[in-house]
């Protein structure tokens, strides 16, 4: 085995009760590395093109990389993929930081494989090697934190414990349901939480001591330091940058000033009250400490207190830009102590606050316009800019509570059940993220094409079209941006496999990345190779969407994104132009209708 | 078969699935009238003193009585009892109006009996004559408002429908849910609707078009008009008098300026912002109509609207004075807006909003005081007069999410468990209502010795010791409170049995109402013979009890009541004399130590 793996795989099935370990093969670990492409792998050998997302043997894989858990920055990461999402109907995939990811590693294995559907309510013990399935009806229906603290509590050793788990939206089946990890971690998108819950596992407790050795210890020791250098010395990642000073929420006034901050709905794309929610104003009044993943030198994590009023939450984390966006401009909301104590919420039930967030100003959109008739509503005021309908929403879609049950559908089937599709802002039934692609028209198509929908850290064009790196490009272009986004989606797939998180990269490129990795595994991986294994990566989800049906037709963005121009602001009068990069995105791919073609797969080894 | 009855019960039974017509016999409406006493007699037939409360075997009757949906003043009621409440161990009761118990009645059945368990969630469908049991687990999990409108639906008829349900706080078996009908009526004490929950019983639902003929047609004519002469002349139940003009809310200010509405869990007993929570400022701000029950001429159902601000709610219904108390003085919430917001989630989750207010108010104490740690709350921050966090508490409760868990345990066993129970303002585990029993010694017997624990209706010493009626009692003293005590209590259990309105008994007295019922069934029931019967129904509950295991152990208020002197207000310095009045009070029932000797229920023909 490569160096930087156990080489060991968890197969638990829960229809059975048995556990097994398997090895985890050379071959594929060369060509897939760990995290994202392994699960991938995985998934695939045992494909099935009429899976449904509550299947039994829909699979639910967690997969570590070599750099997880490896001292090595930002490598705290994991990755879960399944095999059929229940909200997209594309391959799920999610993505967290935390802890979770290197204990699992420490605890003895590479991955863990989910399959099959217990009969009553489990959880999964790995500590030190051993693994066990715990019966936990009483478990059911809890809340991510007071789990999280029950199961934390029952190793013996809490602090060097970490539970990844679900929330009641996930026991729920809601379809934009999370895996929370550490309490406040994601792997919030395509539904990840509602494939757990439908398995009846509540939660996965990793904890252990193992260390996996790197091939080459004194060349990684020598490529940290340099990696270390960048990180230390570029604006977004350093100690004194934006991500550590104001967290991800830095990008609010970035993003709004560019007038591409989606605002109720996506109807606008400037937040006149933006700056009462930037990164800025969370540090000023909210903010009690930093935190960071396992591993990290950047540090973005937000403690927050909110001490008092009606939005009052004490001692927690985040939010994310994203968050803030999805709760706040989108749904008109401009209090930060709301979304705050949204995000919160959202972290205690187990839902992706991006989906949340979309499906509310969705509704309030349907509302609105008269779609949704009042009797619908028994009663619950629901609309733009109110903080505790907002609020409301949440408990409601966890709970499918009255129109709940509409809410837990999502943006897409909701819209579409009253009659209104055109009010969904998603792609392949996943909400768009906090960039508004009209004026920024690489994200746009990133968006179009990520194989998971609506989805911005699949390929993240805001970096050179927005924040300038690793070059500035103009966001209003079209030239060009086919290429860049494919590079960024190929990398990301890389870094997803690695599993490092993403941050990094506005500081690393692929020689970097690629040259940790070889110290770690011992391997002759340089930037090129790694950039081909993200492509097969990226080939190969694709390959898996296309067999379940998808094509062409499911590569675009929502009609009023390319026909309605942003009505107002820095950005007014643009609109995506993703139809007119899609063809040259496709030819650059090597791709026919969105389909890989037989030779592109042959060259990238998939079978 | 007497006049006024169907002469039929439905026996329902979950296990099997199976349905059938039992004869109502002769000697047991003479002997328990209907009703409660109905009730209570089937669920004494088949007692069994180890019963739990989710035992297949706790039985569950709906029953009307002969004046239920007769031509007769507050004829609109019907009630519930079930072999053992899961709040207070005791027998389980409650009683409700709008529409349900005359469309029972209509539909061609006095009474519904419900025993075992259904595999399946199910309802059960009562139209015409026509009982069927339909399978339903795509209405589990649905509110109140939403499954009502569905199943109103269904039959084709929904104006001459009525749907009697649980909402999902049943389904999860919360100790204080409430079998909620009409969306907005509730049975909502003693956890009617967690026996529901636990027979996987989501509702039922009646139409029907059969009257159901007096014995006396022209005499009953007689008798009802001279009724709704007193009624129409009464101050409280008249046209232009205190229930119909402001609602039970009426009484928020009478009881504030008696220094008896109870503060901040009973720590105080006058709350200085009780007018903006009165039924004046409800009348002022917020009413956009009245609505009453079925056949009564009092009308005093609120219908509110809140149309904007962070507890906007549109065109619902209520508070009640109790909703008003439990989630307001007693939660230190001043605004209204809030407790009608807090009102209508109630209904809509189908939880008792008096059990509800309470065990907040208790948890607020426990939190204040230090005895539930922060580390138990994961941020949420729960405080004394805060609107936002009160109704939280709410979602937290219905679905037991994070400190929900320890809510849904009603405010006795949630006190235990933190090691306060002297914070617990409950008797035999039930939150009591909305009159502080320190300046009003017979409401506080009362409470004391109902049946069913902490229970202002039960024997309601307001009228007389507050309201004046049918006589003014000084309230601060216990002379003759005893047999007054009793008087009303039996009284009650008669109106329970009848059944009508408690509410008409501001007008009416026992030669009223056993003059009606005369009339309808063709009895000899006079004022003496109809007192009788309701001593019968209250001891026969007690014996009940008695096997069960409770006696004068149990007959006892919380200490702060009888220890604590009321610290300020117009009532500074009162104590509750429950311990001085109980025994005058067992040897006037003829009790010994809380239980009725062989010789009492002898006399009173109970086996």
């Amino acid at each position: 085995m490569p160096g930087g793996y156990n080489g060991k795989i968890l197969d638990v099935n829960l229809d059975s009760g048995e556990l097994k370990d398997l090895p985890l093969e050379e071959e594929m670990a060369k060509m897939y590395l760990g995290g994202k492409g392994l699960g991938l792998k995985l998934v695939y050998d045992e494909f099935r093109a009429d899976m449904q997302p509550f299947d039994p043997d829909n699979l639910l894989v967690f997969a570590t990389g070599p750099a997880t858990g490896a001292k090595l920055p930002t490598s705290g990461r994991y990755h879960i993929v399944c095999s059929k999402s229940p909200q997209t109907g594309t391959v799920g995939s999610g993505n967290s930081g935390g802890k979770w990811g290197p204990f699992l590693k420490f605890a003895g294995y590479d991955a863990v494989v989910v399959r099959g559907v217990s009969k009553e309510p489990v959880y999964l013990s790995i500590v030190e090697g051993e693994a066990e399935l715990v019966p936990a009806p009483e478990l059911w229906g809890m809340t991510v934190h007071a789990v999280t603290d029950e199961l934390a509590e029952r190793t013996g050793n809490p602090k060097r414990t970490s539970v990844a788990c679900i929330g009641p939206a996930g026991e729920n089946l809601v379809p934009f349901s999370g895996i929370m990890n550490d309490k406040y971690r994601t792997a919030g998108r395509t539904g990840l939480g509602a494939v757990m819950g439908s398995k009846k596992l509540k939660a996965i407790v990793v904890s252990g001591s193992k260390r996996v050795e790197p091939a080459n210890p004194e060349l990684l020791k020598e490529r940290v330091a340099e990696a270390m250098k960048k990180i230390k010395e570029n604006p977004v990642t350093a100690p004194d940058g934006g991500l550590h000073t104001y967290g991800t929420a830095v990008l609010v006034n970035i993003l709004n000033e560019s007038g591409a901050y989606p605002t109720r709905n996506f109807q606008e794309a400037y937040f006149p009250d933006a700056d009462e929610q930037s990164g800025e104003t969370l540090v000023k009044k909210y903010l009690t400490g930093r935190g960071g993943c396992w591993g990290c030198p950047i540090v973005c994590g937000r403690k927050a207190d909110v001490p008092e009023g009606p939005y009052s939450v004490r001692d927690t984390e985040g939010p994310e830009y994203e968050t803030i966006f999805a709760f706040g401009s989108d749904c008109g909301v401009k209090d930060l102590d709301a979304l705050i104590k949204a995000n919160h919420l959202c972290d205690e039930l187990g839902l992706d606050t991006i989906s949340m967030g979309g499906t509310i100003a969705c509704a309030m959109e349907l509302v609105e316009k008269g779609k949704i008739p009042p009797e619908k509503l028994h009663g619950f005021n629901l609309r733009f800019g109110d903080a505790s309908s907002m609020i409301e929403c949440i408990w409601r879609t966890a709970f499918r509570a009255g129109i709940g049950a509409d809410l837990a559908l999502g943006s897409k089937k909701l819209s579409e059940k009253y009659g209104a599709p055109e009010f969904s802002m998603a792609v392949k039934g996943m909400e768009l993220p906090a960039y508004d692609p009209r004026p920024i028209q690489g994200i746009g198509l990133n968006y179009a094409t990520a194989n998971r929908g609506g989805d911005h850290v699949y390929g993240y064009m805001i970096s050179p079209e927005i924040l300038g790196l690793p070059e500035k490009l103009d966001p209003y272009a079209v030239e060009d941006k086919p290429r860049w986004t494919i590079i960024l989606q190929d990398l990301t797939s890389a870094i997803n496999s690695s599993v490092v998180c993403l941050f990094s990269s506005f500081a690393l490129g692929l020689p970097e990345y690629a040259g940790m990795l070889a110290a770690i595994t011992g391997s002759d991986l340089d930037a090129d190779k790694l950039l081909k294994l993200g492509e097969r990566i990226t080939n190969l989800e694709r390959l898996m969407n296309n067999m379940y049906g998808l094509d062409r037709a499911e590569d675009v963005l929502p009609k009023r994104l390319t026909e309605e121009p942003v009505p107002s602001g820095p950005a007014k009068g643009q609109v995506s132009h993703v139809p007119e990069m899609i063809n040259e995105y496709y030819a650059l791919r090597g791709w026919v209708d969105g389909k890989p073609t037989k030779e592109k797969l042959k060259e990238l080894g998939i079978a």
